[in-house]
């Protein structure tokens, strides 16, 4: 989970990223209220969906805005000062829109921001509680405090965090780390039952439960279950009723979420004896990967890691069959930068967590896509991810 | 999935539901933009947390706004006639804030409203994608055309589509069916399993994987997999890696989710041979649910539903045991109306889904909570849910 020092490092640093003149905001996407209080309503809970907002304040002061339905959902417990929790359901009486709720929540809170310079997260606090702040209570108008009324917020919030993001803190990497813990075991379980006859649901249904197992406790798996067959070399999602063949290659890309935060590595494993195609493209990814990773520092080009990834794969002649990404950012979205990307303007910064995963797919032969996750350090990188990668 | 004739039928009954004079509608829920359109960004894929928005026009076109990476991500095929599609990523570049494609997208459907009555969900649409909508356009304002510029929108249009989402159509129904068939077959599998020395995180697993092995394809597991101990008669959540003991009952209390839509019913299961009193818990709870059950139809009064249900319960002299609804609405959220507790104004409905879960919790005994779930119709209802509950 989130700790107190993760969080009050964060908002540290959001704001040294504001203006001087900017007392508070308001934070409304669920990532970032997470990102900084520790709050989440777990998906895996009776208030998936729901909601809670959190003011920041230049004091220090932090403030959770929700019902008491969604409060009590937390994941862990919330790294605030104080709650503003409107009372929802009591069981004991019928219930208003939950949303209403949360409403009055900001509503209640509107009073204190009175006359002070502040933000509000302008891609998710819904319109209808700016209303409630703003023009409801005219004299506190995020908009009019901004000196323009008509054209923008001050401060463009959520971009400025999903900057401050790439930045990984200590707990941020010690939950990656659980959820790398978790995707290793997955992965080893995978190998152990891919064979032909062994439907892509089945391997699922293995791979969720040796991951949840080892994490030992609930979280979401999600990500590529399906084979990569001669004829169809790149599919990807959730898996089917296909039972695996001899031929096939199972490329399993696949992530553990715990807490919003998540893996994401590959290995891809031939379901019988590979041909020496396969193993000829497996040989050309994995040489791929490893010419990436000696450009893995802080102040590397994304661009540069591309190329460089890419680089073994066009001397094999093979560049028409690497069509993705050579890998991305990952932390509480996906992908996130850095882009790994030939036009990319991304620049490695300390704390980046990134994947590489350079893939081929070559009808009448198979598809073939391998990744690790990395932490980028001043110097170079930490391997976060250390599962198998071995067609057999 | 949701269907065609299902989106349609809900999209009349929200024209029937609207004032004449209205001629589109912003939907930005996405529960919501799901019920309408069979749109849903699966919670298992790499957009998990992303989203799409609808509009709805009373002409019956209906339009998806968002950014290709999310609309990529759709779990099925959405019923919609046209698509705003804003390109985020591609492979090639960099990419902006996400959240800004999506405005984007909004933002190039604003001609298209100009000069026309319309509401947005403003619960839900950011202030950022209705000032695009409303202020960088002056004359398409949806806050002008109210006629009032200052205080509310023109309809509550969330509450409105709240009280619609109470009358299920057939591919609703259809899909918590769906959900029910899984929730069976976990309960079957628990009833195999439990037994002392077993951790609750051993059922969870037990159960998550026999229930999407049922449901054939991945989906949400979430509820109670807690031991009610004599000590800790009542608690509930994700499990922990207590074992259970002899003298423990399991209150096996959980929902599968698929697409949104959900099961929530319950067995409680006796670790061990189960004493006389916890039988006697046992078989109260039974008589409070089967008292409940005679009283269900469209037209009842929740609170009359809560008082059948708890008659049984007064009569063992137990009502200060039984703490909590005697069952509540289910479908896209949790819980929904109608609510089934005492001051509930409520009444039921034809369409209504709703469970009854009476439960009794007494220290030095144990607790145990029993649930079905039922359609309401207009003569009485149909059992959704054919778990089997038995202490042992």
């Amino acid at each position: 989970m989130l700790t107190q020092a993760g969080c009050l490092a964060r908002r540290q640093r959001l704001w040294q990223a504001l203006p001087e003149t900017m007392e508070w905001v308001l934070v409304a996407d669920p990532r970032h209220v997470h990102y900084f209080s520790n709050f989440w309503v777990n998906p895996l809970s009776f208030s998936a969906g729901e909601r809670a907002w959190l003011v920041l304040e230049r004091s220090g002061k932090a403030t959770l805005l929700g019902d008491n339905f969604t409060l009590r959902s937390r994941a862990g417990e919330p790294v605030v000062d104080d709650e503003i929790m409107v009372r929802w359901y009591d069981h004991q009486h019928s219930v208003i829109n939950r949303d209403h709720a949360l409403l009055q929540a900001a509503e209640q809170y509107a009073e204190k921001l009175f006359g002070r310079a502040g933000a509000v997260e302008a891609e998710w606090l819904p319109v209808g509680a700016f209303e409630l702040l703003g023009l409801d209570h005219e004299r506190h108008s995020v908009r009019r405090e901004a000196g323009d009324s008509t054209k923008q917020l001050p401060v463009d919030l959520g971009t400025v965090i999903r900057r401050l993001r790439r930045t990984k803190e200590a707990d941020e990497i010690a939950l990656l780390k659980e959820c790398m813990r978790a995707g290793e075991a997955g992965q080893a379980r995978a190998r152990e039952i891919v064979r032909p006859g062994v439907s892509e649901l089945e391997v699922f249904l293995a791979v969720q439960e040796a991951s949840i197992r080892a994490a030992g406790r609930a979280g979401l798996i999600y990500g590529d279950f399906r084979a990569a067959t001669p004829t169809q070399p790149k599919v990807g999602g959730l898996p089917t009723d296909y039972k695996l063949q001899a031929g096939d290659l199972f490329i399993l890309d696949y992530s553990v979420v715990l807490e919003g935060y998540r893996s994401d590595f590959t290995n891809t494993i031939a379901v019988a004896e590979p041909t020496a195609e396969q193993q000829h493209l497996y040989d050309t990814v994995m040489a791929a990967m490893k010419s990436g990773e000696e450009t893995l520092r802080a102040g590397a080009r994304a661009a540069d890691v591309f190329d460089a990834t890419e680089r073994p794969i066009r001397e094999a002649g093979l560049a028409e069959r690497f069509k993705h990404h050579a890998g991305h950012g990952i932390g509480l979205a996906h992908p996130e930068a850095p882009i790994l990307v030939p036009e990319s303007e991304d620049v490695l910064v300390a704390g980046d967590v990134v994947t590489l995963e350079p893939g081929l797919y070559v009808p009448g032969i198979g598809g073939v896509r391998n990744e690790h996750n990395y932490l980028i350090t001043v110097n170079g990188y930490e391997r976060l991810s250390n599962h198998v990668i071995a067609l057999k």
